[in-house]
């Protein structure tokens, strides 16, 4: 489906020379000279594909792109989230207005962003975007001087089908939203882009993530949900019933879950769906495809990324893990994402832990300093010889 | 000495209720939101000691600046460290010239930077920097772009004494070195400086520090003695050995360890010292009387916002902590300054913890773009009501 090259490592012990020998003791920054480590490799494998030569021995992450992909849940109908479906087009609006966390944190690290509709129950048009205009009375600074944001319209329809009791999406829809994933992703490259940062927003979309962790893992369903942003005991009980219910009628369907084999999965991931997370995979595996780094944000962007490994586990070595979040389910989730990882020995750790449960991409937003601090510290330290430092 | 406010939480119902508003689910931001508050906070205090009222209520964190203080130990005579002292001007050199991590991440995260020489062996001259600038040659692409990096001159001597047999500097000296921390923060801000970041250069600096801490707390020096960049097994143990032989010469002097009261914590920083950890503790003592947020980086850093608490407990509420290391010291440490602060129930946690062990303020500066994240959603993102969300 995507071509995606292994992250060949054959120049590792040149950069990890190139890093020792920076005016600082072996090892003293810690994880970021893995991530130095792995965005070198990344620029070399992307600048030969283009130019048989990575002539500059130098990292490339220009241009980063925080896209936001949004859509509307079925399940939503059995009552697992704190809040109606309408509210995910009001969260896009407030997106395109610049009142979001995720304004915030692009703005501040300088970060462009486009949000996707995958197909949230209402298309944003012209009057929403007046209405709210008027309403913003108090967001002022932000729309003085946010930056530009970008909507692109690729729905699949109007939010998935309840995926307890059907299929979340037709096998056209996801065949219609993996070519738009993927044509997305190509533009992004043809405008320069060289690192992709991915966010989400859906109402209940963490059941259906939950449900894909459960379906393409060996953990239970009970493993896989948690509270999201913040469900009673009961509710729990409820999501894990719904969860369970319905991946019960998909196993019916074929083999007994975890599903292993790429038609398997692709039709799972019909099943569970979600017209955002479904573009998501097809971006993921694009990027990779093209040599490009892509940040994980929180839990539904690691679902994502989970799909795209099981239909091609080379996409792994492409991947920086923005965020560990206090939920079992999400540090599960990455054990399994790290795991499939092969550039090196030492594991490549999240990089943040600040407790976030917000989804919108913020925690990769927060993350991209940390990965500019790898590339400059790498294209840009001193090594003892050229300073003149003795030891 | 200084005279330092409380942090008046009067007014933290009213920000934590502007928080809570703001369009995500209540908490989803983490350690962000406990962030938020303290720099709000702060900045209400600032302004009103300025102009009678916070008329804005916006959090403002201007000029972040970073202060290196160098300083040479005597205490290296007993071999503790993996390099000798003269590496401590060399890595100036480096600094000024724009060759080390903290100038990549000072560059990369706009943060003005400035060294402090508090004392090195030997004092840097215009023919130390031509003669490094002549041997430069791989590191153009950093002397090209580089931010100046200013020096000040505040030299105590030309290094410590041995503090494992005599005081490592005199009364005098460390009377003047509390004036030239208090100078330097007073010239920042009245320079408009709203954010002070700290870090430290000196070869054989972590057994001074590891010394105080042994002194001003109930932990061991096995607790307190880590392996700084790398020492061996044996090196451990000596170090431990020459740190005990220090207290207990300090201890026969007066009461036992730890010391509580100012006199005797003066005291015993000028006989453990460090002349870059002297002139550190006025600077922390001078911003915080000054109402100015301090960004506390590693384990000597951290020990010197230990001495500076031990002098004024009111300095606490003031710190940010950057970065926890992997050395069981620091997290010991981090926690006793934790402790210390009073302005929320809930405990303020470090902001990173990526293995860093190399000083120079890297954690501190790493560390910026997450504060002023905690900045920018406070002062810019959308309420539910101007957003019009329903949740």
């Amino acid at each position: 489906m995507f071509s995606i090259a292994p992250l060949t490592t054959a120049s590792s012990a040149f950069i990890q020379k190139k890093i020792d020998n920076k005016t600082k003791p072996l090892g003293a920054l810690g994880a970021l000279e893995l991530l130095a480590l792995q965005l070198a490799l990344l620029t070399e494998q992307r600048e030969k594909n283009k130019a048989a030569a990575w002539r500059t021995h130098q990292i490339s992450i220009n241009k980063p792109s925080m896209l936001i992909f949004a859509g509307d849940h079925g399940i939503n109908e059995e009552k697992l989230s704190i809040a109606p479906s309408a509210v995910t087009q009001q969260m896009v609006l407030n997106f395109l207005h610049g009142g979001a966390a995720i304004n915030c944190f692009c703005q501040s690290n300088d970060i462009a962003l486009t949000v996707i509709d995958c197909g949230i129950l209402q298309a944003i048009n012209a009057n929403d975007i007046a209405d709210i205009n008027s309403k913003a009375t108090n967001n002022k600074a932000v729309n003085d001087t946010a930056m530009a944001v970008e909507l692109i319209e690729q729905r699949l329809g109007a939010g998935t089908e309840n995926f307890s009791v059907k299929a979340a999406m037709t096998g056209a829809q996801l065949a219609q939203g993996f070519a738009y994933g993927e044509k997305l992703v190509k533009d992004k490259v043809n405008q320069g882009v060289e690192l992709l940062l991915l966010g989400e927003m859906g109402i209940a979309n963490t059941s259906s993530a939950s449900a894909l962790m459960a379906a393409l893992t060996s953990y239970s369903v009970e493993q896989c949900v948690g509270r999201g942003t913040g469900i009673t005991d009961e509710q729990l009980v409820n999501k894990v019933a719904i969860i369970t219910k319905a991946l019960q009628r998909v196993a019916d369907k074929s083999s007994s879950l975890p599903r292993v084999n790429q038609q398997e999965v692709t039709t799972i991931l019909a099943e569970l769906g979600g017209f955002e997370i479904v573009q998501m995979v097809a971006a993921i595996l694009s990027a990779a495809a093209a040599n490009i780094a892509i940040v994980i944000d929180g839990f539904i962007v690691s679902v994502a990324a989970l799909v795209a490994v099981r239909l091609n586990k080379n996409v792994a070595d492409y991947f920086i893990f923005a965020h560990v979040s206090q939920e079992k389910a999400h540090q599960l989730l990455l054990k399994e994402l790290m795991a499939a990882q092969t550039f090196s020995d030492t594991k490549v750790q999240p990089l943040l832990s600040l407790g976030l449960c917000l989804g919108e991409g913020t925690g990769a937003a927060l993350a991209l300093p940390l990965i500019k601090a790898a590339a400059s510290f790498y294209n840009n330290m001193a090594s003892f010889e050229s300073a003149g430092v003795t030891v």
